[in-house]
């Protein structure tokens, strides 16, 4: 037996979203069935729903900033009852067994994580459908636990944008003492300046918008600095220790390089259709790196989480009801919205 | 009174490396006079030489890779006496005062280090000139202690090759239980496969010339795999821990990428003439990062040869006549020589 779940789909790479039904499984011992009640609108849903990137399996259902209220729970289930607050963010599963799933890295499990939509079930049963619908079915382990404490259409985001900006600043030690450039202020960019702040380390808004700064200040950036004034850029030569780009249209990396001081770190989480490129010397002579990373794992996206209950932190979003998905992604593409479209699921 | 000092040096771009007299200062108090007894040949010689870098000032005398003995030592000199080995790397001096200076990270000076040649130093008393010459004048806190326990010709290459190659290793902490890929098989190629090896780590040569792997091996290498074999370069996906890429021509970064583990590192210290290029997607997917290093600081470089000494470390040498150091570099530029030349200064 299947559940009939509404849900909103692209049929091709050309089709808007429009209403769309699926069949969520029955769920099994260890599954967790959701009632989706808020879901985030992230840039990789666009990417993914209009064939931008390889791979897209039509009809395509994106989303994976998922927050939502058990409904029913697997025998075996000991971490999820019904009626408790659960979420599911960018992954619903992986081979468990390599040493990165056993290091709770399931982002960069050997056999590829399963993602939330458009990945692959390992138990052959076909392709995953994400967050823009009412209902989702996810292994408990792959669940994550939210508290009432925050509004919950704020911690939607924090799924992706919120992981993809925490995990890089754990990993690479970022606190009190360190001076960072954040680049880009949206979705990634704002949830970066509220958690390096929340950290203690200096930050700086690195942007070429200057009607940004306001906003940039009241997140909590402590400078901000016009991207596009020569004088400014200069002032910041050798400056940060860290530097987190979190913009995923082209631009030229070795401007921001050149603000990195001694053995100071530039991690791209964002991904532009064209390569990163940059002089070797420009790495060579103050031992600086690039380095990416991917979301977080799911012990780090919990700790993440709750991090983010204990301190206040939620991202800053405009609900939407979801028959203005399409308009949504034409605001994102301009850059219009503060920082985060979340769908209001009651919507559907 | 300046000493008269016998010298070959490029008059230009494009004239041979020919003989010329320099005159080095007299010891002022905290200067050491060093007789050169062997130079080693590094690319950085033949690239300043034929102006190839920005910069170069002509006359240009290149060599930094400096052994000799003290002849005589300024009056205020504690750590040298005449009669000493000694030997001096690729700089001569900093600003000292820097926070980088400070932690003896001197060759990321905030200032600029002063090159060995082709420096300027910070006295206004011009351009410096190098170690293809019988005599160098020194400030003691720039000069390195050797030992008479090693062939001195096979040490001078440390003082770049090996510094170059022991820095990063030590840096990020390179030892045993990791894997390192070593990429081409020159004078820094063949210096990072001993230190590593030394290290404890297991290391594969990486090389597009299938007869060097049995100098590989010779040198240490665990692993020798030919880079232009598909079969054998995919058998390394993901298999890194580090990678050191010595190479300074243009080369595909990517394909040595792909062959890092999660949050596997490639340090850079050869610097091509073409940018790095890499789509970001290469860094995000299994966190890995690019990073580059220049040489190393001074108290890293008397480490290293205290190290090297330790464990009977020298570079391998083909020791020539300072007048064919023209044809040297024709041979360097084909890759013939293993694994660097040294020019006795004895043929001076």
């Amino acid at each position: 037996m299947r559940t009939e779940t509404k849900a909103y789909a692209a049929q091709s790479a050309d089709t808007p979203l429009a209403p769309w039904n699926l069949q969520r499984r029955e769920p099994k011992p260890h599954d967790v069935e959701i009632e989706i009640l808020f879901c985030g609108v992230c840039h990789s849903d666009l990417h993914t729903a209009r064939g931008e990137w390889a791979g897209t399996v039509y009809p395509c259902v994106p989303g994976h900033e998922i927050v939502g209220r058990v409904t029913r729970v697997g025998d075996n289930v000991k971490k999820y009852k019904a009626g408790d607050l659960a979420a599911v963010g960018c992954m619903v599963d992986s081979c468990r067994e390599c040493d990165n799933c056993k290091d709770g890295l399931e982002q960069y499990c050997k056999e590829g994580m399963v993602g939330t939509y458009n990945g692959k079930q390992r138990d052959g049963s076909g392709n995953t459908y994400g967050g823009y619908s009412n209902k989702i079915v996810v292994h408990e382990d792959f669940v994550l636990r939210i508290f009432d404490k925050l509004p919950l259409e704020g911690v939607a985001p924090l799924l992706c944008a919120g992981i993809t900006t925490y995990s890089p600043l754990k990993h690479w030690k970022v606190g009190k003492g360190d001076k960072v450039g954040v680049v880009g202020l949206g979705g990634l960019g704002h949830m970066g300046v509220k958690l390096a702040v929340s950290f203690g380390a200096e930050v700086t808004m690195l942007s070429h918008s200057a009607n940004k700064e306001a906003d940039a200040k009241r997140l909590g950036a402590h400078k901000f600095v016009l991207t596009s004034d020569e004088q400014q850029v200069k002032s910041l030569n050798n400056y940060f220790d860290f530097i987190l780009d979190t913009v995923s249209a082209t631009h030229d990396y070795n401007l921001y390089l050149n603000m990195l001081n001694t053995n100071g770190k530039m991690i791209c989480v964002g991904a532009p259709p064209d390569p990163i490129q940059t002089p070797a010397f420009n790495l060579i002579f103050q031992r600086r790196s690039i380095a990416g990373s991917l979301i977080g794992g799911i012990p780090e996206t919990q700790e993440m989480l709750d991090y983010c209950a204990e301190h206040n932190i939620v991202s800053d979003v405009e609900v939407i009801n979801i028959k203005d998905i399409n308009e949504a992604y034409e605001r994102m593409i301009k850059g219009d919205v503060r920082y985060r479209f979340v769908i209001d699921m009651a919507t559907l």
